[in-house]
């Protein structure tokens, strides 16, 4: 497009021809076939030099690597051939799947009164101009994942969702610590059985077609969500679209939007339509700008509206704190930082004013039959959680809990999908309780931590402070880790910021797999750790999770295209180089015979170990074991 | 002095000149004296603003904040009334304790070969230009800590930690949740006690009397080790004694010179002469540079004439690699990354080289006798130890490790100060294993890890994937945690990588403090708090590890000074602000009587809470319970 004709839309040119449209650095998308053929999931192969065996120069003998596959959120925008329109909107993928159903419709207007009056009365250079039109389950019906998969039915979402939890497992086959009990390949069957029993859930409104599938669950892959948003202070509808692109191309498994000021509405559908991932939102944030941020002013029809409205545009999640009970306020009176929850303080200003229980919880059933007309999974938000170390496991937090652990049964009732979010701020061993707690009271729903920080003392650190958190708490269970950027507490974060949580959750996450003993997660340690050892040093930048960074580090020190294959690094230089030292011990002493060291002690040791490993693994199995059958 | 009288020396001017001098952001140094009033301790203070009681205006009511006292690493550099020249050192603040022992004396001349051949042969302009006769035990004399300590003597060094580590303790005075069985007050017999036990070292050659005295033990503080040095590829001398100030001032309790190029002996003169902290050293790494870097061709003599030549210089502790014995090299053989210490790898290339057990294991007990002359601590390093997370708790790493502990034995038959070095590259659902093995084997004597980083797909994240096993290791109860920067495997770090991987590793090891219950450690997480919950920005920004890039990161998002004193941040905006609306909620509804929940499955998750806790506790103190009596 020439700069003489201006597209008609709220979305800045430069985004939409400058959206981040590379692969990444030595990847490319690959397309695994469904078994009936009739699909493919989307994956990332990281392409590897070969190892030289031996000899140089044109004597060299050279071995290949088998390309490592990775599990990819970016959707189209990492595969250089898709024809890519921020106008139209992504490929509905899932639109004939929800279509062949026959068990929903499309109506020809929104139910929405907010989406009506918005049709009618704004500019049209503010809106998205392709919306399309809502999808509504037949009056009767219900559309959940969760209820197909109580049906016996198996989806072609639960289908997608097993090839691509599978991703490089059939490459290497030989993970032997799993603790729980995860089947070497997840099935669709598998699939199906841990979202009926409510352990996992599939975020697919029908009115997001354009998302690939993916699963939040225990005993899958742990997944990490990005939040973006403007505030009232600052950034804009097409900072927010290809801050969405940014996250996914990361690695985000979903993202939120929590925006909360001006065009919520028309950021929002920006987003839906452009994301191969899952949209969440807080509701509440928006209905509040609808009062003008007076919150006694809110009510039940408000935000009813609301939630169909957003249910409308597609939105996958909902974050909804129908936790905070009145009585639950007075908890909070003597803590360090009170209610620190947005959602939460709103709702206790509410409660308060109007001394009685909350619209949300009152009104619960109706939300339900609400999020099963669209399949929008809940996301029960922790209102009360603790804001600082102090505040940690208390009792407004656990008082909230087991409020949504029954609100959960309530949700079950009408198959609707729940998760579960959790802290927040928590020092490292009070982690382990707050994931036993919420398994014991929430029947093993999903866990959405925000980290947990565990020392509110860094700021400007605390991806770091919080990562350290999302590690342990993913390893002990939880499916889903909210990243939190360098700039929490402090301001908004930048693209750069961005990236930064992203890839700091991205390996928290992967810790946590590797800990649990994921069947799918040591391959990826293990291609870093042979091309390490064999200096094959592209590689080592193209399977980190961040390549860029990676070799613009390296090229600080040794910037010479010759450093790339050299047999050494900066760190200590060529003589010193312990893997170089190892490599010629090798070479050189290969033949030399020396008994290793089998001592009494060693041996004893190395049982007490297995011993432990053991004890790990039953401890583990326990921990990890259905209590809701 | 002015441009056209060049100092003679390395140091270029610039640094003598530039060497970061300025306090840490709101903090002033304050020193604390002992209770004979013979010698003060040096502490940080951060001043905290008033907080605001009721009213605006000319009718506010403020009440005043007790300013912070934090643990304080950076030496003089930070207090603005002190003088310093880095021509002559640091003021020997231990000096006259060391000559008052009266069991040490004054060389005429250097014992080590090579330095009496370098200080005849070198230009002028590479030396320092005050280097201090060295100092050594009387013949038949011990002058190690443990040696006093085992003697029921109580060191002023003992004296002065008690008051460093008590830090805070009086001000608070309500910490609970101690599992160690640390005293509300750290006396200098327990300091003595702990030293005497092998559970805990003070690092302190008596060549190196510009230390402030510190101790490392799982029942004090968590303590990090930053690393400098340059190496054949970068650096120089002023870099590094720049690093070392840069270091301590964001809180490296100790530095390891680990220069592997030209000058090591210069660098580590000027550094140890002005460093106000414990300095380490590899001294291998210096030997094979005087053998050209040929392995084969160390020798015990050279060794040896290297730790005298160190040991008179001031280093505080040696890393010795003596448990790489030669019936453990054919355990690495399998391993995805072999041998990756540095150390590690050299001696067991020599060890294969001669085919026989290396010189610095049959020549243990010399080395002993060496360090309890000058009082250089061990630290045993772990050459085997795992370098991918694939290799983790191998069988070479343990066979290593039992040989460490057993060494361990023989050194405290000499009364000579240890600690044990461990991994590297661990997934997190084998580092407590690490821990329980080092316990049982090296009977409690410190515990000194690099990190554990908990995955290897993260280049350039590398501060963070170690810090995270870094905090739970710390937790278990590691004594000190060597940094990691975001540069580790790719580069050699800058002064930034430096501050980011120490500001790092304090949260991490911050973290550990809280989770062990350690009485001195909530104290600065509740004022942060409470400066959150009241909107004091500037103290937010103080409070912090590092205010600087808290204040910059805030002023990107609400530049204006006015922003620093809102009752709102740029996260959420004025109407979103959770805190703000639970001060509101306070505000407006305290008087609002509202019966709090207090439900049968309350009380009862309260109860399983507080078990939880008390099992916690006992398995705890069982945990850091002295197996050495």
């Amino acid at each position: 497009m020439s700069e003489a004709t201006p597209h008609p839309s709220a979305v800045s040119q430069s985004v939409v021809e400058g959206v981040t449209r590379t692969p990444l650095s030595g990847s490319k998308k690959i397309y695994v076939e469904s078994a009936k053929g009739d699909f493919s999931v989307a994956m990332r192969e990281i392409l590897l030099t070969p190892t030289l065996v031996k000899g140089e120069g044109e004597q060299a003998e050279y071995e290949q690597n088998v390309p490592l596959r990775v599990y990819d959120t970016s959707g189209p925008y990492t595969d250089s051939q898709a024809q890519i329109d921020l106008y139209k909107g992504l490929a509905p993928m899932r639109a004939r799947w929800i279509e062949d159903r026959a068990d929903s419709e499309q109506l020809g207007n929104f139910t929405s009164d907010f989406t009506r009056q918005r049709l009618a009365q704004e500019d049209v250079s503010q809106r998205f101009p392709n919306k399309p039109k809502p999808r509504r389950a037949l009056a009767g019906k219900n559309v959940t994942q969760m209820h197909y998969a109580r049906q016996g039915i198996i989806t072609p979402e639960m289908e997608y969702i097993a090839i691509r939890e599978n991703l490089g497992r059939t490459a290497t086959g030989e993970y032997a610590n799993n603790s729980m009990g995860v089947p070497e390949q997840i099935s669709p069957e598998f699939v199906r059985k841990e979202v009926a029993e409510g352990r996992a859930i599939i975020p697919a409104n029908i009115n997001h077609p354009e998302t690939e599938p993916m699963i939040i669950g225990r005993n899958f892959l742990v997944k990490i969500n990005a939040n973006i948003g403007n505030s009232a202070l600052g950034s804009s509808i097409d900072d927010e679209v290809e801050k969405m692109v940014w996250s996914t191309r990361w690695g985000g498994d979903t993202v939120m939007d929590l925006s909360t000021g001006k065009n919520i509405h028309g950021t929002r559908e920006w987003i839906i339509r452009n994301s191969p991932v899952p949209i969440g939102t807080v509701p509440m944030y928006q209905a509040l700008e609808k009062v003008n941020g007076v919150a006694e002013d809110l009510s039940w029809e408000l935000f009813r509206d609301t939630l169909i409205e957003q249910a409308e545009q597609g939105v996958d999640y909902f974050t909804i704190h129908a936790g905070v009970r009145l009585a639950h306020v007075p908890l909070t009176a003597n803590r360090m930082t009170g209610i620190v929850s947005r959602g939460g303080s709103i709702i206790a200003k509410w409660c308060l004013a109007h001394h009685t229980e909350s619209f949300i919880y009152t009104h619960f059933e109706e939300i339900c039959e609400i999020m099963q007309q669209y399949d929008v999974a809940f996301s029960l938000g922790d209102g009360l959680r603790p804001g600082c170390i102090a505040d940690a496991n208390d009792e407004a937090q656990f008082a909230e809990l087991i409020t949504l652990g029954e609100l959960t049964q309530v949700a079950w009732k009408h198959d609707v999908q729940v998760m579960i979010e959790g802290p927040g701020h928590v020092p490292m061993h009070k982690i382990k309780e707050n994931m036993q707690m919420q398994e014991k009271y929430c029947a093993n729903a999903p866990f959405y931590t925000l980290g947990p920080l565990v020392t509110d003392i860094a700021p400007g650190y605390d991806h770091i402070t919080s990562a350290i958190g999302a590690a342990q708490i993913g390893w002990y269970g939880t499916a889903m880790l909210c990243y939190v950027t360098p700039k929490e507490h402090l301001g908004l974060p930048n693209r750069d910021d961005v990236k930064i949580g992203i890839v700091t959750y991205k390996l928290a996450a992967h810790a946590a797999d590797l800990a649990k003993g994921h069947p799918a997660s040591q391959a990826r340690d293990d291609a870093m750790s042979k091309a390490r050892f064999e200096f094959r040093w592209e590689d080592q930048f193209n399977i980190g999770l961040d390549p860029d960074t990676a070799r613009e580090f390296h090229d600080q020190t040794l910037p010479k295209e010759s450093a790339k294959v050299a047999h050494f690094c900066s760190m200590c230089g060529p003589k010193f180089c312990s893997m170089k030292i190892t490599r010629e011990i090798r070479d050189l002493y290969g033949d030399v015979k020396v008994e290793a060291t089998q001592s009494p002690e060693l041996e004893e040791a190395m049982q007490g170990m297995k011993d432990k490993s053991r004890e790990f693994l039953d401890t583990g199995s326990k921990l990890y074991q259905s209590e809701t059958g």
